[in-house]
């Protein structure tokens, strides 16, 4: 069976995609490519051994700076040379960086997992494990970051896609095969949402809204889309449906950004929420300082639930014992965290649930009926956007 | 604070719901609350103890018949009387049912998680834990499912939504506010998709569509949907991102019963993506025998991945050894489990499996190129649909 399709036959299932012209972002990411490879060939013709630089993606190499609000990587550098050791390796990171040539040139992309499996007809080349092709993708991945691009932009997509949207929100997406220009008008979806796709560096937006509210649980979710509530108070809905995927967080970020609109996390209650969910989206994580610039969203502030809720919206009854785990989580993010360190507010906040024992969640509101969330508790809420946490 | 808005107060955040006419399903979901309440105060009046009968939720309670093509409850029924002991579950079924009423009435809903929390403004009576008031609930959607009303007619919705869809379909939801058709056209999104709402009893489809392809990974979904295989081949693609929610389930079932569409599954060719997730949508579950009358999707077929498929297609070297769960899981199916029993085809297959002793991802087509499965390997499996598994 061949796998190639022959000359001039019209493949079953594929359509004509919009010839393109590369620009912007994609040019960066070819000459990036191209550029890296140039540098080993002009070695090679030379009759030296080539070698290829890569950021040293270890905490010992991250920087942190409050004003800029994210982890960033150092300067240091490993370099990767061309040895009998190393020449598989060196050999797989050119193929990688060569298809992803081809994808940008394509308009096509990969999962991390089709990559791996792509490989398996490279002959001695083929990665073994997938953990072998995610190690050299991190590298290449963090070699792009220095040059302000993504994984994304290399065509690397993620295998999750984002959260659920609804809204104040024309998102304009283009069409593969025309080329044309698609509006996505997120108030249209009745009781259902939009769902980010994989990839959103080629998304845009229109908006009138006056903030995004970034929602943990489907549950609250399904509550204010059904109810309009984003209608009422002219917001965008996001569900991130716990710790928000790459592609929700990098949608909020570019949202943000590009319309200058605030970002409020609305999400339980507990150190889970405040140190996993809030503070992943706000500033992004330690053991990825080279993609925190994308994938972070420093403008976000925390609405709630907050320690300080639980007594003014008299949930008391309605909350649960801290267990141990959410206790050894308080403890270390007050410890550990540079974040939380560089915010006393968060110090105080997270000291009162400690010391209060106890953690709510977003659905605890429904004590005082099924929709004092909309009536009362986000009214109330947001006439105070100063007194949010940071 | 005062949870109740003040008479005349407008809320701020909430909008005015579309005045309803109860009919249909609503109507008889009232019906059947308001005859159970009716019984119970007959025998109040009567100065006798009232009592609540609901079908008992065990295996022994079972029957499975391969014509039905799901797990039925008996006949076999437990007694709920009110004594001392069981005045407080008995005031909590009638409290769940009564809001229930009142949701419908108001064309509002609460997940179980909310209600949950609602109990905790009803003093003694309030539930402790949420696996009391779950169990409550249950004993009630097993007492609707004998009328033919699902816990989504009740108006407690699941916490999680279904699924993704792109593809040859508008969907046509309601509009809270005005009570007017919202056609949603799932063609329309771009790179992102329509994201199935958290019940969907309310929705109805248009579609010319051939089939429903069920698909379990995202970054399968992703490829077909950014390369409108759904237009080639005039089809509806659903993600069931693993093992379909029950939205996702009674979604594809609700569509595939309404259009008398076939319902093509494309899952990983292993244990967990035959016996777990290709099963559970068609069939449902053991353990929930009431509610597969509505969950399951009798109606579809196993495209593959397929353990001959590896033969056929060449990935041998893009397998991945059975593990000791994954051989478990297998044997158990073989043992166990009826459906795979009633079916030689599929005894068959997993026995071929074992045998091989691999498994295969649906993305390990990617060794023949990343849109192979675009162009040759789904074309030429709908060549031979009658071979498809049952």
């Amino acid at each position: 069976m061949s796998a190639r399709k022959k000359k001039g036959e019209e493949a079953a299932g594929s359509i004509r995609r919009a010839p393109r012209k590369l620009e912007g972002l994609d040019r960066k990411t070819l000459t990036l490519i191209e550029s890296t490879a140039e540098r080993v060939r002009t070695k090679i013709d030379a009759r030296s051994l080539p070698e290829l630089r890569f950021p040293a993606r270890a905490l010992s190499n991250v920087k942190y700076d409050s004003k800029v609000g994210y982890f960033e990587l150092g300067r240091g550098q490993k370099a990767r040379a061309l040895t009998v050791n190393t020449v598989k390796s060196f050999a797989q990171t050119l193929r990688l960086m060569a298809i992803s040539k081809e994808m940008v040139e394509n308009n096509d992309f990969a999962t991390k997992r089709e990559a791996y499996y792509v490989s398996k007809n490279w002959g001695d080349c083929k990665f073994n494990e997938q953990v072998e092709s995610d190690t050299v993708m991190d590298d290449i991945e963090a070699l792009a970051s220095l040059d302000g691009l993504s994984r994304e932009q290399l065509r690397y997509y993620p295998e999750e896609h984002g959260g659920s949207v609804a809204g104040s929100l024309v998102v304009v997406d283009t069409d593969a095969e025309t080329g044309k220009p698609i509006e996505i008008d997120c108030t249209g979806f009745g009781s259902g949402s939009y769902s980010i796709p994989h990839s959103v560096e080629h998304l845009g937006f229109k908006t009138e809204a006056k903030f995004i509210l970034a929602i943990e649980t489907g549950g609250m979710f399904q509550r204010l889309n059904n109810h309009k509530y984003w209608k009422s108070a002219n917001c965008i809905l996001v569900e991130t449906a716990g710790v928000p995927t790459r592609a929700t967080r990098r949608f909020i970020r570019r949202l943000a950004d590009e319309k200058k609109i605030p970002v409020y996390a609305f999400v339980d209650c507990d150190p889970y929420g405040i140190a996993n969910i809030y503070r992943t989206l706000k500033v992004g994580s330690g053991n990825a300082a080279h993609i925190n610039r994308f994938f972070c969203v420093p403008q976000a502030q925390y609405l709630g639930v907050t320690p300080q809720d639980i007594h003014d919206f008299k949930l008391q009854d309605a909350t649960h014992k801290l267990l141990e785990v959410d206790v050894k989580r308080a403890k270390d993010a007050l410890k550990n965290d540079p974040f939380f360190a560089a915010h006393k507010p968060w110090v105080k906040a997270i000291e009162q649930m400690l010391s209060m024992g106890v953690r709510a969640e977003q659905q605890a509101l429904a004590k005082w009926g099924l929709n004092f969330v909309i009536e009362e508790y986000l009214p109330r809420k947001l006439k105070n956007v100063k007194g949010f946490l940071p």
